[in-house]
């Protein structure tokens, strides 16, 4: 199944965020990273990632949809299947829940009316991975029924279309505004046919994210007829607004490829429009798409890896791919952006992201935007902020500048926290105070209970012990914001705060533990029991919650009786024999033993050991986890990639350090992958990670610029660049 | 049942359009316009008005609401009803489709979660019309079982309420945005307690109207406690995004009447405070309630009745103010409005209205406006136009920026050119030609065919019948402004297909008849059959629609082998004892034989007499349509007052002419009710109309300023003042 992407891949041509046009087609060149980019790891099994064309960060992410057979199409696309139901415009990566797959374009012939449909009234085709390419920036497949060659391209927020179509019937496309799949469903959709060149609309639905308002403009490279349809019947006119509204286009025999540029917008047509004209317009698809692939040039090679070993240079520019995808960039070429308050809002100063799956994303995968994309991180920080001033609350799990309080904590706190204490953004930090406070003494999820009790009592709140966890770990970052700010007060009653974790350690079990409101430890406790969202635990069991204290490693390891004690627990997370029992979740996957690295809670434990005498336990379970939870292949990743979450752990993973506390708390080492990776950092500096030594062996000391360091290294140290070398042994 | 209005109403104070402030209440003076409304007439039987307050051509009509028991509950509130559900803030005004009903509030004692449920889960709570006065920008009900007097009044864009709390229970409002009746329903509700006086949120919901957000801030004239609930089950914390949210506020034992204002805004909730502070920020609720009754008496003052008739006058006086409810203010006070796009859009140089019931409205309702409110009419064609520039398409029925396309033909056409002919546009007329012919050139509705064929077959399309004349009266408004515009070709092509009525007269019986596609007419005929909106006619049949050709009377008259002949067919409509068969469409009623006033096909109708040598025939069913079809009393019209235009039809009809031809063609002479009735007109001037003899009688002639009229009297003139006299005879 696995394919590896040799095609036409881009030289990494500048390391400038900003590609140049080329007309060109690129020159194959193996050592671009792009060549080492397989955008279908994680289409298989539970990866939940999607194919398509994208550009690192991009508004369209433009790739094929097959009908959803179950919770492993939530992205759109699953590598098992062989059914295409059109190229669909936005997708989410990695995600549990499935929504956005807006706007579907088709390639089809003969009968609109006439073809067969599936049980749900939409034409398919059939397709094999024979007739599929998939490369950063880029995704072709052939669809022989129709006999069309489907090619696609995107910009930030145009997606491209080429379509070279073979043989004597009519060349058409559908454009299908009421498909939705998952929980999406159309409000109103809208088609206007401008000229014979133009379409213009808009879809709003409603799902996962309640209000999502979407238009486009669609221009062609050729004059085309039409037809409109309204829930698949024909329907008279130019235009049309319906629940669901539909229009085939004719674009006879062809002398050329038609192409498409279908550009996005969350606020307007007109929006669209200057999208369309900033971004595409005047460009044909080659050019689109070099532009698109030197974009991913300029971002993967922020990291060039010198190492021979292909497998893992594929693992890890495609994890780099994966962690590039969200935040989306969700305003327009203007500014204007659709704010979680529902209303449009224009010349913001900064560029609105979205898409924010935070309580996956604060543990590595913001950190690593923190190195890779610094000048992005302010964007971010105000985006999140921006949540805050229109709704009264930061981001808890943002889609499409919707909240869908899908998972628990405070996440935005630890990455707006960690962004001021790096010095990236330049919000105001009162402004930023009050929001972390708002979220940390607003009166939902038990955040009142928590204040109440110093934790959350079990009986009076679900996931109340991973509820309690994450919040001491959010209130440890507003309480470092706090402190650097000078509010001694505030610093105090959050560092106060930040220790509630002791409260649900019950030394008699060595678990976090639920716990009455009256103390009394919960009974019956078994820490392999699990039950969906609806115990102490959040996706997880009382193991692989047991060590979510990241703002205090030391203090944790201190409820234990001894440093054995603790490394005794450690060790036996990752080699109890022993099953889950109860209702398995769906998220709880990578086991070993109870450790489950296909979701986060557990996601920092491995660099626990690093914290106590025995370091190269845990370099031996990062190996372990490397090796067999990331493969180079379509069913090649453990679990959901979670936006990128389980990808930025590998690219920490395999650099050789991790933020086992994202708030700037230093990267604690771990075990380097390369041979040597260098990373482009801001102000022409780089930073050179050298391993001497044998790979295959255990890190004996690392050292930056000639002068060793201990457990960690710090951010503002590593920016400075210069070489950090691990020194390997057996 | 009758409720005559003699309590608290205003002096007419100035006939100023702009109301100026003052803080006292204003003295009770019978003489005033506002002692002669009652807003209650139309909320029985099938007229579907509402009662509650609103100010001319308001965003905000905040009114109460009954569960709905059918059709005739479509405006949220029917007088046989005695239960009520709270004050909703949106109201539409005597339509055939149910939506709006926007932003509930519910004054209630008690637990919210114990109250007493209806079958749906709302509470609800029993009042009398005992307890309740509508007024012109007032209304006020007692609802003993929760021991509070509820008052409401409003500004343009700005709902304010006045709830006396008696009783030792805790005073308590609900506001329920999950609350919806009719087809709406809501797709996402978001509140959120800015701080113990404010609220604020949006409601976006889908119904009749596909996309209608709504945003609101409330502000509280003392503190609240609160508690949200999603779907009526509690829910924690500040803030609530659900499908339906509701939140119950709790005043305590307050010592003064607990005062609410609710701005509303289409755009944002930034729009709703912006229109908070503009217009009712710092006022209570008398100085509001002044503010509107003085916008009433400034409106309805353009219109100084001199007569004794207290039941006509109150007839008349609240026909008026039906006249002025829509279309409806629709822009922020910075002039931001939710364009036909779905788009916000800022700074479009005139104030967006919306609500355009066209295919009723176009006929007397916008003919009235030019005479009462020409200094409006500039907007609400720029509206339109907008619309066009949104969608394409000029609106066919605007409901909140959304196309409905209830009705048939292009009508914003007569309204536009009627503006432009009349001088009340600045658009410009190039701009405005492209508009109106986009509509004539679409390819829905059977325009196709219509061009194609000459007339639209009745095999290809439903309704054709009545397709083909309103599209021909369309295309003769066309024509006018392109001849005026000196567009030779446009004129010449759109006055041969303001013909096409002639193509469906069948000589052989007198009636406009389906034709097919080969030229046969349509059989079996018969002209008393009906069934809603599948035949030939659009909710009528072959009688109600025999005589529209408004736009070319002499045309029609002459296709009949002599006057008489056209009498005799008039006379029978009238007369005819034959009954309707078929599937009755409840828009059909108000029948004198087979005329039925209670639609709008035959508005014009008694008015063609005028054009024959029997003009008293038509006189006579003018009185009897005036006496029998309008009361004074709440089952007082004899069908839906359809945004205005049945009340529209009786004061032209008061007045003593009306617009047969609504595109500034004249006011054909019609039969005078009062003495004596002044109109105010711009630039200081004034208009009287007077009734020398009799008024029971027969109008012998009339005359302007001294010069004998004819069959008409033409809009310039009118705007010139000085007198209009009817000589009677008996």
């Amino acid at each position: 199944m696995k394919q590896l992407l040799l095609g036409s891949a881009l030289a990494l041509l500048s390391l400038a965020a900003c590609a140049s046009q080329t007309a060109d087609s690129p020159k194959n060149t193996a050592n671009s990273p792009l060549s080492y980019v397989d955008p279908l790891i994680g289409t298989g099994g539970h990866g939940h990632t999607f194919p398509g064309a994208v550009v690192p960060f991009g508004m369209v992410q433009l790739s094929p949809d097959n009908p959803s057979k179950g919770w492993d199409w939530t992205s759109g696309y699953h590598y098992s299947d062989d059914t295409l139901l059109g190229f669909s415009h936005t997708h989410l990566s990695g995600t549990g829940v499935g929504d956005m797959l807006d706007l579907l374009v088709m390639p089809f012939r003969g009968d609109y009316l006439k073809r067969e449909r599936d049980d749900k009234g939409r034409i398919f085709t059939k397709y094999s991975h024979q007739g599929e390419v998939a490369q950063p920036g880029y995704y072709a497949l052939e669809l022989p029924a129709e006999q069309v060659k489907a090619e696609l391209t995107a910009s930030a927020r145009v997606g491209v279309h080429h379509y070279s179509f073979s043989g004597g019937q009519d060349a058409q496309l559908l454009l299908d505004l009421g498909y939705a799949q998952n929980f999406d469903k159309p409000v109103t959709t809208f088609i206007r046919v401008e000229n014979d060149h133009t379409i213009v609309g808009y879809r709003v639905s409603t799902g996962w994210a309640k209000l999502q308002p979407l238009y486009f403009v669609a221009h062609f490279n050729q004059p085309f007829s039409y037809q409109l349809y309204q829930a698949q019947k024909p329907a008279k006119g130019e235009q049309l607004q319906a629940e669901q509204s539909q229009i085939v286009l004719n674009f006879g025999q062809p002398k050329t490829a038609v192409e498409a540029q279908m550009a996005l917008s969350y606020t307007s047509i007109a929006g669209a429009k200057r999208n369309l004209a900033a971004e595409t317009a005047g460009k044909n698809f080659a050019q689109v798409k070099a532009q698109a692939q030197q974009a991913w040039a300029a971002q993967l090679g922020r990291f060039a890896v010198v190492d021979d070993n292909k497998v893992n240079k594929t693992k890890f520019y495609t994890a780099l791919y994966h962690s590039f995808l969200a935040p989306q960039l969700f305003s327009d070429v203007d500014g204007a952006y659709l704010g979680a308050d529902g209303a449009t809002h224009t010349q913001p100063g900064y560029q609105r992201h979205s898409l924010f799956s935070l309580w996956d994303t604060f543990r590595a995968l913001h950190p690593l935007l923190t190195l890779s994309n610094p000048e992005r991180v302010d964007d971010m920080v105000k985006s999140m902020l921006g949540f805050y001033d229109e709704t009264g609350l930061l981001p808890s799990w943002d889609l499409m500048s919707n909240e869908t309080d899908v998972m628990i904590g405070y996440h935005a706190v630890p990455v707006i926290v960690d962004a001021y204490l790096k010095g990236l953004t330049s919000a105001d930090p009162e402004h930023l105070l009050r929001a972390v406070k708002a979220s940390a003494m607003q009166n939902k999820f038990g955040t009142d209970l928590y204040r109440q009790y110093g934790y959350i009592p079990s009986e009076l709140e679900l996931e109340a012990v991973s509820k309690t966890l994450e919040y001491a770990f959010d209130d440890a970052a507003i309480a470092r914001l706090a402190q650097a700010m000078g509010k001694t007060d505030d610093a105090a009653l959050f560092s106060k705060r930040a220790l509630s974790y002791r409260q649900l350690f019950d030394s008699s079990t060595g678990f976090m533990r639920g716990k009455t409101k009256e103390g009394q430890w919960v009974s019956p406790f078994s820490p392999t029991y699990v039950a969906h969202r609806t115990t102490d635990y959040t996706e997880a069991n009382a193991w692989q919650y047991n060590f979510f204290v990241p703002h205090d490693v030391e203090g944790m390891m201190a409820l234990y009786p001894s440093e054995q004690a603790f490394l005794a627990k450690l060790d036996e997370l990752f080699t109890t024999k022993e099953k889950m029992h109860g209702d398995v979740s769906p998220d709880i996957t990578g086991l070993i033993g109870q450790y489950a690295h296909g979701n986060e809670p557990v996601h920092h434990v491995a660099y626990l050991y690093a914290f106590t005498s025995a370091p190269e336990k845990g370099q031996h379970w990062l190996r372990h986890i490397r090796d067999t939870m990331y493969k180079a292949e379509p069913d090649g990743l453990a679990g959901n990639d979670d936006v990128g979450q389980m990808s930025a752990w590998y690219v920490f993973s395999a650099l050789g350090f991790y933020p086992v506390n994202p708030v700037d708390d230093g990267f604690v080492r771990g075990l380097p992958q390369f041979r040597q990776v260098q990373l482009s950092l801001p102000g022409g500096k780089s930073l050179t990670i050298r391993t001497e030594g044998d790979l295959a062996g255990t890190v004996q000391s690392w050292q930056l610029n000639g002068q060793p360091l201990g457990l960690k290294v710090n951010y503002q140290q590593l920016m400075q660049g210069g070489e950090l070398v691990f020194r390997m042994s057996k």
